[in-house]
């Protein structure tokens, strides 16, 4: 960023920022976040937090997470997926940020489950793919590219990714129906980009999931939702902050497929945050987050 | 090749082929084969198609490619995945040589259903992803280099993909219970490579599926059953005629994923054509096969 | 781009074309596009082409491409290597605007040449090295993924390709010294970045090469020369309009290494029009090509 | 490698080494393996050491690595890249086998070196470029994925990468002309091959270099010389113990471009010391290394 953003890093001291500061992006792992945004809180900042440590209520935290540092600040925070908390956010204080397997993940079922139009088991079936980058920068052997490249596989298989509890959580907010998530993510070569498939059993006789869709993302600038039976690419959201979705009915088994692509970075916790942050300020939403696609 | 491997290329002419040949490899497109192989069937030959025409039931054939051309012939057919015929293949004068999706599909979900172990609504579903080659190497847009690298996509959903009715009636063979597949085929960024995840609902109390999946593979060099929960890599199999299965149970939905990575070239139908000509000859099954996988 | 751009194609219609238009950006193959823009031109429209047609001199263009079919319009073409050209882009009314190859060598290379530093041989080796959309979106065996992936290779050696004709020409034009270029390109499995690796000898006791380009390049925006010994990254400035040079030399053999990275796109010919359409309209340079590079 | 190779780590014991094996590779950092060969050396062991340690004389060894810890041992190496020094590995006690850099650009100058057909001036241009796994598998933020695709860049430039001193020294012995190498080396997103391009003069009136490399390597079987001005793709090699050169002379500048691509690992140090092996025990050099190379 040599020319393009010169800016300075500097130690934490939490009684400068809370002085010099209106917003702050809170960018730490779990765990320790909530120490940090513990010391920032008060009355006049508004905190970002990328961090699972706001997402979830305190008990479902210690079940996938740990004990919570401080949970009395949990009922102050606002789950920041825009697209479903557009009006709490706009007063917000504490925005717990949402990443990518969430996003994408909850963006292409929240139609369905808000409808109530899920078979009665609430079994979902999750198959999501992300590219590298969803992984973070940190030093790993399974992340150099000699083994990244050419090749796939599947991590955190029966039921462990901590995501599960986090999107099981947002979904049951929209419908009296409890749902149940089968989650299996990838690792797929690519340094940006995440497809996630969702598989459903829906109720005969049921609206259509695109109009569903539809009707319940009209005013979101930022989510797109195709034609039945198409398929969304990962490459037609590089870069942006943007959400495709699409849903395929399958006559022959009775299997509705939810497909969401996401860019795992834009449209995961980062570009997001500064969508929460349009709205928490009353600029337009996509406030600069409206460059196309990169392609090729 | 050059310097490897100098062979000519030669017009066809069933009549030289039937007298100075004794095995032929059919690789030509489905319809085009059928008409093939009719031409040059005889009682001396062995004839390895590797095209979709001989693996399915003459009704099956109408209902997801076109009439058969030589329905007579198909009964003279065995479906040539290895370890599910051996007995037969070693006097076949015909062998169906199945591709890749299918392979993997029927291997990570054989032992499940020769067991009788799904829940009876037997339904399966198939999220299935291909490195590049699998779409051969005809000329199109988008298997160009700067519309695959960085990005990835599904295709053909919908239960319209022709090898549904491939799996469905290779599986139907495995046991009495019905099976209805819901298959999603992916193009990933990488040339080889298959991984192919099953998603089923097994009967509670029955055998491991890891157990119950090395006791039918038990005599299969080329088929590794890993631990339960662990996740094949498709590096790990890449140039090699080989696959790695894995399952795990997720304790918190029931659902039992089912993991299949091969090279979708090797153990496509390539290698695999190679792996049932050894076992026609009566020579060791992985003859000119036994290479490990290329690694990085 | 649905959502974010809607346009429509339209046929051409040079008179429609000359009383609804201010700008025409002319992105035809070479030899086709001469032809277009000689309907075009006129008093007040802004031509901006991107092919070879307006580059060269009518003889050097006869020599490389074929005889010009309407040479009297070539004197009227401004280079539109913006850092060269900016007092007569001010008021052009054709701008040939280089591809990447050009804009990357003369960009590296110009500095040396201006100071006239170069040994009296005039001989430059560049090598240079181009993501794979460089070679347009052409259906081509050459460029389907299953051909590129890794893997990389030279192509059009031994003094063939007719970039060579437009680099020697733009660089003859700084300085006294005739320069002769032996260029090698390569396809490297990369969608986007060029880097161009141009080997020079230096007269002895002359400027330090690093100083002659951060003096000619002082004002221009889009160019930043690192530190001495430094190596340029493509990924530092893909997706961005950007060239980063750097110099090094080679204390053993008196080689000076120079060294420019570009987005092969858009500091190639496509950011390069933008570009030189904000100096004719007296616009901000970087007016619409501020973003910064793609980064992971 | 499962199932395919079992093979047990243990703790390296001299003596245990010499009493049990007839053979040692030695695979350890330079520096570090000098010590472990010094512990080794007798009269009954072959070693075939693949770090620098013995590739040099020691005061080249002291000028681009450090003192050197046993310069006695030096004078009993053989520089183990095969195609020059075939006699002298038949009775070699220390095989010091070198690595990708080397082999490339000495299989690609050797010929014209050996003709001494280069101008007095002697000066060699190297411009090379490496898959990752050329930078070995530690951990490194470099060789992240993240870090590597869709981008490429030089590094070690200005005449400090260690690999110039042993080029040099190599082809110093071929000739009575000294040379002086200028060398770039380049990583590029892909995991296995180089390229290496050497430009040189040549003088005029000289045999075709094509011919000089056709008749040097008549009888290596890992050699091929491609007709003149072709362009050796790394993929053409890739997992082969396999080079492809070729040779193009521009009429413009009179450069003569020697390309050389290759395995980096399998004709790098690891194929190449099995071909050494090969030699010492009176196999077939290629025994063992004749797979052809993987494509795609």
């Amino acid at each position: 960023l040599a020319g393009v953003l010169d800016m300075s890093v500097q130690s934490f001291d939490a009684q400068h920022i809370r002085q010099h500061s209106e917003v702050v992006f809170c960018a730490l792992p779990h765990g320790a976040s909530a120490a940090r945004v513990a010391e920032l809180y008060d009355d006049k900042l508004c905190i970002l937090d990328l961090s699972a440590d706001f997402r979830l209520p305190a008990e479902l935290y210690a079940q996938w997470y740990a004990e919570h540092p401080c949970p009395e600040l949990i009922a102050h925070a606002v789950y920041g997926l825009v697209e479903l908390s557009r009006e709490r956010l706009a007063t917000a204080k504490l925005i717990a940020v949402p990443g990518c397997y969430p996003t994408a993940s909850i963006l292409a079922l929240a139609p369905l489950l808000q409808a109530g139009c899920l078979k009665s088991t609430g079994r979902i079936i999750i198959d999501a793919k992300s590219g590298v980058s969803g992984a973070g920068r940190e030093l790993s052997l399974a992340t150099q590219f000699g083994e990244i490249a050419e090749g796939m596989h599947a991590y955190k298989v029966g039921g462990v990714h901590r995501h599960i509890g986090e999107i099981e959580h947002a979904l049951n907010q929209l419908s009296e129906q409890a749902v149940h998530i089968s989650f299996t993510p990838h690792l797929v070569p690519m340094v940006r980009g995440m497809l996630v498939n969702a598989y459903v059993e829906l109720d005969e006789g049921g609206q259509e999931p695109t109009e569903l869709a539809r009707a319940m993302y009209r005013d979101s600038p930022c989510v797109h939702v195709l034609e039945p039976g198409s398929c969304p690419d990962t490459r037609a959201v590089r870069a942006a902050n943007r959400a495709l979705l699409s849903y395929a009915q399958d006559p022959r088994t009775g299997i509705c497929l939810a497909q969401a692509a996401i860019d795992n970075l834009t449209k995961g916790a980062s570009g997001q945050a500064i969508q929460c942050l349009n709205l928490r300020l009353g600029l337009d939403e996509m406030c600069g987050l409206d460059s196309a696609p990169l392609w090729p």
